[in-house]
């Protein structure tokens, strides 16, 4: 069974998806950021690594893309990726009632997606303090956080997250609806390549001359092979402000004629570019 | 003199902007998020609103973009832009060693400026935590930041901040330096329509039917009346899962013909687009 590293502490969101794919007899490690998951797979102390790239509420996860861009020789691949829905809960002491909540703790991406939630149902002056993961959201409302100061246990406080941290704990967990499409997607990270699969996807990291029509021009080749685009996604390049690099997701696999030619045609254009790598869609 | 909301605190890198664009003369009012701002601007009770838009490290910022989708019937439109320079100050009690430093308080995106500077600078088992703003990290450093905690004096801890909130509390800030070029792009938000400057940007929002070379075709109109595209920016739509709408800044205004010609072209491949402003490009 592999090893595999995750971006988190134990029980968050990455975590529930590597296990949802690899199982429960895998070995698994949390690493506290995205480049820790990436150097693990990197020293080959981790098989593969499982990072968040995109949710469909708060979009891109810009470490994750921002990591493709400051290690452009990594010998990581891209090797698949995870589909998997969010429910958030609002765990609380089992005593506390929702119009005393005076304080909510979480990872700024759950607070976002519970923006609307939390401003119809809980008091007006309820203050937000967000924390590194969903996970330390839990933490605080249990024991200290900080331990650069002295605190008494916390009251009238509540966290945003995963209902498997609250039962560690024995707090209360309330599912907190929303009617919107809450999914993340993961990306498996490893040194291999996958074998083509039925559907697969092809992720490309690609860099334009400054001109009029450049990006026009680098999608062209894609047009041409009847390629479809899913997704297009802009980063700064950090090195010359409003200069960018583009991340882009193509229906097909690196090894297909088609892919090849237009891949071939996009390098005509670009001054960086990098195939991420090709593999199999997730089952939606 | 106009009455200028903006994002923050004061003393934030948004009040200072402000300030550089408008005068010590003008009225200023802080908001607590950037839909606080637009909403000043929407009900008249400022005249202008400013908040970020973009940083040259790390990207859009996502709440203003979606400020755009979520009310796409605001009167609210862009006016004009405002380019300023970061820098960053470390702060701490006057008596703080660096080597001593056990953690440090920012804005997230402060925090991922510097991360490299932290990293290397300072002692490795720091702490980083993540606040509302670089005023609120500063008032980590001096007194207590959260109501439903007893809190004692703080040590060895530091914020990355203005060096104007740390003079109002006479704390030490050092120039933190790095080597990258960090730029924040503001948008100028109002209800009029800005006379065409010399130099003018036009900024739009729409989405796309999902089929192959949609986004290719968008863009063909543009290439054919020879207009630069200065930035591409995509968000979730958070109807659907993976529905994207795009943001697209242009050279030109909105009033010159081919600008006229390619938007109604573009009309045409759109199934939501709108006309976010046109406005004087900003100085360099």
């Amino acid at each position: 069974m592999p090893t595999v590293a995750y971006l988190g502490p134990e029980h968050t969101n990455t975590h529930m998806a590597a296990q949802a794919k690899f199982g429960r007899r895998s070995t698994y490690m949390h690493a506290p950021t995205v480049d820790d998951v990436f150097e693990l797979v990197e020293r080959e102390q981790a098989d593969y690594g499982v990072v968040p790239i995109e949710n469909s509420l708060e979009g891109a996860v810009t470490h994750t893309l921002d990591r493709f861009i400051d290690f452009k020789h990594t010998p990581v691949n891209i090797v698949g990726e995870i589909e998997f829905r969010i429910q958030h809960y609002l765990i609380t002491q089992p005593n506390v009632k929702i119009s005393e909540i005076q304080a909510v703790y979480s990872h700024p991406q759950a607070l976002a997606q519970c923006r609307k939630w939390l401003a119809t149902r809980l008091p007006k002056q309820v203050r937000l303090f967000e924390t590194n993961s969903t996970s330390d959201a839990v933490d605080a409302v249990t024991v200290r956080v900080d331990p650069t100061r002295v605190t008494q246990p916390l009251k009238n406080v509540a966290a945003i997250g995963r209902k498997e941290a609250a039962r560690k704990f024995r707090l209360r967990a309330m599912p907190i609806q929303d009617e919107r499409e809450n999914k993340t997607r993961f990306l498996i990270l490893g040194l291999g390549e996958p074998r083509p699969a039925k559907r697969n996807k092809t992720s490309i990291l690609f860099a334009l001359k400054d001109r009029p029509g450049a990006l026009y021009n680098a999608l062209a080749p894609f047009k041409r092979e009847h390629i479809n685009l899913t997704k297009i996604e802009s980063r700064p390049s950090k090195r010359k402000a409003w200069e960018y690099y583009f991340f882009i997701d193509l229906e097909g696999h690196e090894s297909e004629p088609r892919v090849e030619r237009a891949l071939k045609q996009l390098e005509k254009h670009a001054t960086v570019m990098k195939v991420l790598g090709s593999y199999p869609v997730a089952i939606r």
